[in-house]
């Protein structure tokens, strides 16, 4: 794929140009035109291109190169630099996550992505199907590519609350397992994950809701409160989840320490209506002249009867209490 | 059911019409009139069609769509959108949860609802038996709902507190079982499910309490204290029992895995009692020439009883012990 | 009793008349006087009776009317509704709670108890016998029922620190047991209950001592400062109570375990004693035509003997290890 | 001891006079001049005199009679009122806590202390061996006996830091033993107080440093932000000392629990061991007219020898799989 | 190594001279200058020079002699103090704590190491290297050294992450064991010094961000938001690591004690085996005079193989069962 992914300038909404990178700095002059860039894991030399046409901060085209910030945004001037970490499912069912940056001016936009992310194509494109909302200008640009980055947390704490429904199964239903314990770590390490790339963002809407930032138009800023309103919601579900897993840790362990110990109680029960026959046995095993029913036909079998009918009586005994 | 379950318009209290949704802008010309609209999952073309008389946001009405929303309220320009997530207990005793949609503008209230939840026809009815509460306008109309909604939590938390009780019970007074694990893990489920719906509620009712906002006139503010109350209220009693569960729990296991135990300790003490007269007759029943007794008559029940002593002895020490 | 305790206006500290309630406004005319009234339990009569006569809002006489509020304190228009929840200590040692709302506008006051609670003549009287402080108003007559009402709050988690050092003293004196998990359960049952009462009472004092009331003198602010610092002390032992109690919950739960545990490891200690000379007497009742000793006399004294001396000897070791 | 400990003025941070109590109002007059005055457990009557030479508010004198105050800061009119808890390690290695309250008015200050504490002499001492600080008025009194006061809490902490050390030897290198949950327990509760009586502390630091105090000179202000830290210190020592308690606690439980199953574990192994030869001496001694190897001379000595190694081979299997 | 590291006057980033300490006065006359001076551990006496020729508060320059500080920053006039923990990984792979305090002022810096650190000469190099940041006066050279601290955590918190790794590998993979248990304890006491170190700076790095304070320029604040940025990330992995600590240690228990109680299990599912087969004999072994099979010459073989196929049923049963 290439670096540099789009570069196209808007006027009321519709693309007007797609001007080289070089040549940006002139449509920049043009005030009711915005340029959209698109980057993907740029080099240093194109970053040190792109800051010396918009004019960007050093650090913050420093931190656009190293990837592996936290979610932030941070004001420089007019212009603005915004960190968001995007996340998604891969097909062994673990969340893989990406890094996206933003450069928002007076009248530009750059999203950088870093790692594995879908590209934002689509996003631009439903954009340019609605013109009349594009040509509220750059900050409609990012509110779209914001909102498109937190959708897709839906699905990962959708999985994510899928595996702990079957936890939860295997734990009340199934037999509670060891392995259980090792899944249930692991949820919560990916739930912390997750929470550590959503949770900045309450703070980062927030900023974007409330603070007068220029390089976004007042009518575009209700449109975060929608992605707020999504990080906020997603946010819930990863701590409900996580209350909930501590619980279920508990759960499963207690369960399954009980389970086991019913084990050695059953056996512990066995073993003492076995311990009966064997001492009677012994007793009439010892070496005594006179030994009762000694010479009777039947004492072995009395005796052996006798004592399997105790058994059963102590069998019956011991389930009535639940011992057994 | 219809989609427009109700569509009125009234003035100083008192219903003066009941217009069709097309005619209502013209209605709403009347400044001394206010209308309330009741509709019940409506479709997308009506709620374009309410919005285009009204002049709803079209972030506002894409959330009143989409169900799903955490309560929230927001300002869009002179009118307010607000979310609420409503609670009913069903007949298994589990909590069902729908969602409560408003449109609050200068001179109307539109009450969208999703799910299964109970019609508003009651609380209308009881507000047009005061007409002079009535009368205060649609901020009136908008605190008679949400009490009614938040009213309905009570027997929602109620069935909540008497199903810790049963637990309560099964743990301290019957038999600690390994089922109530399972219902504390589900009963806290159910309370952070309610939290969720419930906890946001204190910061929408206290924006409404405070801020100035023109579609809520002054006098009808106090009243959303009333609802405040009501919420912190049930919110205290979720937090309550949500803690007494965790300290349930932990009871639960240690009463279960000690009764468990106790069986096991006493099927070791039996085992000990019985393994003494195995041991002996194992003695008597060594092949030596000479056996003291051999010849005695009664030596065989000499050894019997003289065991059965020791045993009956080692019973009564074991008791006083506490062991057995 | 009567629901209509007193009624007594006050100037300068001094009684000056006792008017039938139907005659207080006219007594309310003169603004260097004060109208003390209490009332207990009162019909919905009395109260709208007392609503006409100091011109309160509906809500909050309707709140008055239902006991079960929230510690809280609302100001309408320029008179105050406080709710207090009283606590006392029972004759079994629990603690029974009850209800005080009060009302206090420019030149009245109206206390109104609910439950069982101690009638507040005492305080009156305490008031009446220092005239220069109840000169200050009926701010000052708040101050001294709210000090009595947190005062009886001291015996209440008295009682509970003195149950928490017996728990403890069954903890870790005496054996711990299974009772003692119970017990630790419906103290913090009760603790919570108290916190619910008490921590509301932080936000309401802070109120009361920094927003300027019109119905509370400036120079009586000061004293509210008191009644927060009593609040703030039960909190603080409520919490502590708390924190210790979890702590206890779980050095119960061990000890407790580890002393059936070691019962348990006891047995299985005795029972490997006595499965030695079992062992050994088995062999020698081994039907061979050769044993060893068979012809001696003394045989079997000195298998008995052996093994005898063997088992102290396991005795002696297990013993210094710390096994038995 | 004498109630009245020291009664002395100063102008430019030398004594100058020891007035009586009785003729201090005389000193005040010249406002070059402060009295510093302590006292230790005074009289009510004492008091009395106190408070109407320097015009003290009811309500703080009330305080200062009764000790078992939370530390706290009130400001009456232009004095303050200021209680500090003072901690020292007693002989038997506890915490002993005592009280101590301040006075600080326009060009006086009194110190009270209250229990078992060290007299501030010494204090004294040296502030007036350095009276260019002294100079700076009562503030710069108060500071250096808060911060004397605080840094009688660093002993305080040390010795709980050594004791959980201890504690932590205890577990992890000696044998975990029941003893240990119970210091764990009281190590908990003594935090617990020392908590109570040091946390209040930041806040009132923070009031003395930043709030705009008369009877505080501006340039004693940033001693107290050195009180502030010293204070943040000691908790910061105190919550770290209780979260690695938790984890001790739980850790104690854990290898005790498993030390004790380990001997459990290992009497089970031995007695499997022992079981076999058991059995197989029983098949020997049945009463078959035919038994194998029954003529034979070596028929004992072979069937001993041969469960004898069939023992070692478990022994060594158990052992090898760590079972023993 | 001298106490007096470096003392160099910079003017527009270039070194312009080496001036000894008693000659700085004379150097800070030229306001266009800065002097930045680097101590190690300092004696009194150069402390006391330095406070003259600087004109330093006297609790800063008594902090900075006392090492032991928490970190903090705090302003006198229009001169700052500054206290930082440093840490670095021993070879032990324990981390290992020092101190660097700094001295800011209207055109000076002064750095002050304690304990164990890198020097800062590499810093100083740096700096000079980029002669038009370092042009930007003292605060650069602050945020430079801030900076090159915050960086020394990051492979401190690396190798808690890898540590964190290898006792899941331990509880998970390889056997879960006790030393496990002893080595999550102590991690998490490495755990919570780093973050004591640690958490101050997110406070003191807002204060240097958003105050107004002279010695820094405005240009150099952005910088301190990068400082900010690596101290939030940091504390967000030891709280992550604590949290999942305090999970782990639970899952070590959980899977130990069941481990343990496994074997248990497995000897009494053995015993259970070997108990039957001994009854058996222990019939046979009655003193009878009609035993059935006596006389018949399989009798042993019949008896013993029946027993044994019984104990391979009950041993198929079990391992179906999981009980073994």
């Amino acid at each position: 794929m290439n670096e540099i992914v789009n570069c196209i300038a808007y006027s009321k909404g519709q693309r007007v140009a797609e001007p080289l990178l070089e040549d940006v700095h002139k449509v920049l002059k043009d005030e009711s035109q915005f340029v959209w860039i698109g980057l993907h894991e740029p080099s240093e030399e194109l970053l040190a291109k792109v800051q010396s046409e918009f004019g960007l901060h050093d650090l913050a085209v420093e931190d656009a190169h190293n990837a592996h910030q936290r979610p932030k945004v941070e004001m420089y001037g007019n212009s603005l630099f915004l960190v968001m970490r995007t996340a998604q499912v891969n097909e062994e069912g673990h969340t893989s996550f990406g890094e996206t940056h933003f450069f928002v001016g007076p009248n530009f936009i750059v999203t950088i992505r870093h790692g594995n992310s879908i590209p934002y194509n689509n996003v631009r494109t439903r954009c340019e199907n609605t013109p009349h909302l594009l040509s509220k200008g750059q900050g409609f640009a990012l509110y779209a590519v914001m909102d498109f980055i937190v959708d897709q947390y839906f699905p990962v704490v959708q999985v994510m609350e899928k595996k702990l429904e079957e936890i939860e199964d295997k734990i009340f239903r199934d037999k509670p397992g060891r392995a259980t314990t090792e899944q249930i770590y692991m949820l919560k390490r990916e739930l912390l994950e997750v929470r550590r790339a959503v949770s900045p963002l309450v703070d980062i809407c927030n900023r974007l809701m409330r603070f007068d930032i220029k390089c976004i138009s007042e009518e575009t800023q209700p449109y975060f409160r929608d992605v707020y309103d999504h990080v906020v919601r997603i946010n819930e579900v990863v701590d409900n989840t996580r209350e909930l897993l501590n619980t279920a840790l508990e759960a499963n362990f207690s369960l399954l320490s009980i389970s086991q110990n019913d084990v050695s109680k059953r056996f512990a029960g066995w073993a003492a209506i076995i311990a009966l026959p064997t001492m009677v046995a012994g007793f009439y095993g010892m070496n005594f002249k006179y030994i009762p029913q000694y010479e009777s036909r039947d004492g072995f079998y009395l005796v052996i009867g006798g004592t399997a009918l105790t058994c059963c009586l102590m069998f019956y005994f011991f389930k009535r209490s639940g011992w057994l």
